[in-house]
C-alpha cells in the first residue's frame, strides 16, 4: 500500500480546506478537521481522513449543514437538550460538551441529549473530552440496520457503539470504545479477502444460517451482535437510550429518512456524564488506581484506551494512505 | 426431582417467618421476603427460595445485620447516597428507589449510589420499579472474583450484573437483567453433568486454555466475560460505576474482607434512573412503540422480560424443591 507522510497539522488543514472549499463554515470545519485529526493521532485510520469524502458527500447533496449551529436549551439543571441543526455531530460536540461538564460538576450527574446531527465519528472523543474534566462519561448513538437482533435474521439496529471514559486524574483517562456489532462488514469484507475464518456468532448467511464463512456473511448475509442474546440487549439499550430517549431517529427509520449520499444519517446522540468528586467517597481516585493496579497486574491484560494514548505520544508525521490522499484532493479546487 | 406446591403467599411467609426466626426484623424480612417471593413468582428460580439458606447463614454468622436501618443523605438534588446499614440491599431499595424515583421525575436524571450491603438477588426488581413510576433504569452491581478479564488467566472481576429497564405505560417494562460473565459456573457444571460442550468463549481451562469442555473449565479453570474483549470491558465498567463511584468493595476487595459464610460480601451498588417524561420529546411512547413493533416483528424475537412477565400472570401454586423445603424447615424452630 503506498503511503504519503503527513504531518498532524498537515492532516488538520488538508481537512479543514477541503471542508470549508465544500460549504463549511470555520466553525463547523474546525470542528470536524480536529475530530480526524485526532483519529489519525491516535491511529484510528477508519475514523480518520477516510471518512471525509463521505462528510463532503453529504455536505455537496445538502443533507448535512455546514454551517449549522446547534442551540441548547436546560431543560433542567441535570438535562441539556441539544438540537445539532442538522450538522455534523463535532459541532453539537463543541457547543454541548462543556455545558454537560459544568452541569454534572454541579449536581453530580448530567445528561446531553443530542438531535438533528449526522454522526460517523469515532465515540471516544466526547467521553475523552469529559474525562479530562475529571467526569466519567456514557455515550452511545445507533446508525443504519446492519445488525440482526439475537433469534432474527433481518438487520435492524445499528452497529450501535457504546463509549465509556473513567477519569484518572494526572494520566490519560481509561476509555472504551466499541461497536455492539460483532465486527465491522469491512473487517469481515476483509477476512473474505484473505481467506480466513471469522468467529462463529459473528454473522449469519443468506439463510438466515449461522456462519464462519466470511464470504457467506457479506454475500447477503447479516452481522449479528457481539457477544450473543446478551450483546444484543446492549445494542436495544443504544436503540432507547439514543433514539427513544433523545426522540431522534430509530437506526431504521435514519435509513428510511436518508438520501443514500454515502455520508452519514440524521440522528441523535445520547451523553452521560458523572461526577466521582461528587457521587465517590473522597479518596475516589487512589481506591480506583489500587483496582487498575490489580487489573494491569494480570498477564495479557491492556487497559482499554491505551493503544491510542500511546499512539498519541509521537509528533511523527502519519502515514496517509495515497490514493485516498488523491481522492480528497480531488474534492478540492 | 421431588416439588411441592406453594402459593406466593405460603412461600413470602415461609421465607419471612424463617428470616425473623433468624434475626431479621419485620421490615428487613418482609423486604427480602418480597425479593424472594417475586423471584419464583417469574419463574426465576435460581434467585428465589433457593438463595434463603445462604440469606440465614450470613445473618447466623454476624456479617449481615438483620435489622439494618438504611440511611439516606441527599447529596445534590440528582445524587441520593444511601448507607445500607449492612443489611441485605432489598431493605436498602426499600428506602431509596422512593428517593431515587422522585429526584429523576423533578430533575430528569439522578443516581442512587448504595454502600454497605450485601446483595445476592436478580437486579431487574429495582430497575422495574422504577420502569412501573415511568422510569428507565439501569443498575450494576460488583460480586466476589470469579470472571478473568479478557487476555488474563485469572479471576478478577465478579460476576457483575447489568439491569435495564425501559417503561411502557399500560404495559409491563422491557427489562433485561444480566450476569457479564458468560454463565454462571452453575451451568457449566450442569453442562458437564449432562455431558454437553459449552461455546468457545465460556471459559478456560487450569492452563489459561480457551475449551468447549465444561470439565476443564470446572476443574480448576476460570469463567471468561461474554463476548469476548467487548464483554470484558463492560465487567470493568461495572466495576467502576458500582465500586468505583459508589466508593464501596471492588470484587477482589470483597473476597479479601469477606468471612467465608456463603452468603454475599459487603458491596455496593450503582442505580442510574432516567425520565423520558422530562428528557424526551411529547411523543415518546408512541415513538418507541414503533420500534418495539419492529423488533418484535422479527421472527425469533422476544422483548427481553417477556417470559418472566408471562410467568407473573399465573396465580397457580409454584413448584418448589422438596429437599430445599426441608432444608428451610431446619433452619426454623
Amino acid at each position: 500500500m503506498s503511503t504519503t507522510p503527513l504531518s498532524l497539522d498537515e492532516i488538520y488543514k488538508l481537512a479543514h480546506d477541503c471542508l470549508t472549499q465544500n460549504g463549511a463554515d470555520a466553525a463547523n470545519a474546525a470542528a470536524l478537521s480536529n475530530t480526524i485529526m485526532t483519529a489519525e493521532r491516535d491511529g484510528s485510520h477508519s475514523h480518520g481522513l477516510f471518512r471525509l469524502p463521505a462528510y463532503i458527500a453529504s455536505l455537496r447533496s445538502g443533507k448535512v449543514k455546514g454551517n449549522a449551529q446547534p442551540k441548547a436549551t436546560m431543560v433542567t439543571p441535570a438535562v441539556i437538550r441539544l438540537h445539532g441543526d442538522n450538522g455534523y455531530a463535532p459541532m453539537a460536540h463543541a457547543i454541548g460538551l462543556p455545558l454537560l461538564a459544568k452541569a454534572a460538576k454541579d449536581i453530580g450527574v448530567a445528561v446531553l441529549s443530542i438531535s438533528h446531527v449526522h454522526h460517523m465519528a469515532a465515540l471516544w472523543p466526547e467521553v475523552e473530552v469529559l474525562a479530562e474534566e475529571g467526569l466519567v462519561g456514557l455515550a452511545c448513538t445507533p446508525y443504519m440496520p446492519a445488525v440482526a437482533p439475537a433469534g432474527a435474521t433481518k438487520p435492524l439496529f445499528g452497529t450501535n457503539p457504546i463509549s465509556f471514559a473513567w477519569p484518572r486524574p494526572g494520566q490519560t483517562p481509561v476509555v472504551f470504545d466499541m461497536a455492539t456489532a460483532s465486527m465491522a462488514m469491512g473487517e469481515v469484507q476483509i477476512a473474505a479477502r484473505e481467506g480466513h475464518d471469522v468467529p462463529m456468532g459473528t454473522g449469519l448467511d443468506k439463510n438466515g444460517q449461522m456462519t464462519t464463512n466470511p464470504n457467506d456473511i457479506a454475500d447477503g448475509g447479516v452481522l449479528l451482535p457481539f457477544g450473543g442474546y446478551k450483546g444484543s440487549a446492549i445494542a436495544m439499550m443504544v436503540e432507547l437510550l439514543a433514539a427513544g430517549l433523545v426522540g431522534e431517529n430509530f437506526s431504521f427509520e435514519a435509513k428510511a429518512g436518508d438520501n443514500g449520499d454515502g455520508g452519514p444519517p440524521q440522528g441523535g446522540q445520547f451523553i452521560l456524564a458523572l461526577s466521582p468528586q461528587v457521587i465517590a467517597t473522597d479518596d475516589w481516585e487512589r481506591h480506583c488506581e489500587g483496582f487498575f493496579r490489580e487489573l494491569t497486574g494480570l498477564d495479557g491484560v491492556r487497559l482499554p484506551g491505551e493503544r491510542r494514548h500511546k499512539n498519541r505520544l509521537s509528533d511523527a508525521p502519519r502515514a496517509i494512505n495515497t490514493p485516498l490522499l488523491e481522492k480528497i484532493r480531488s474534492l478540492m479546487n
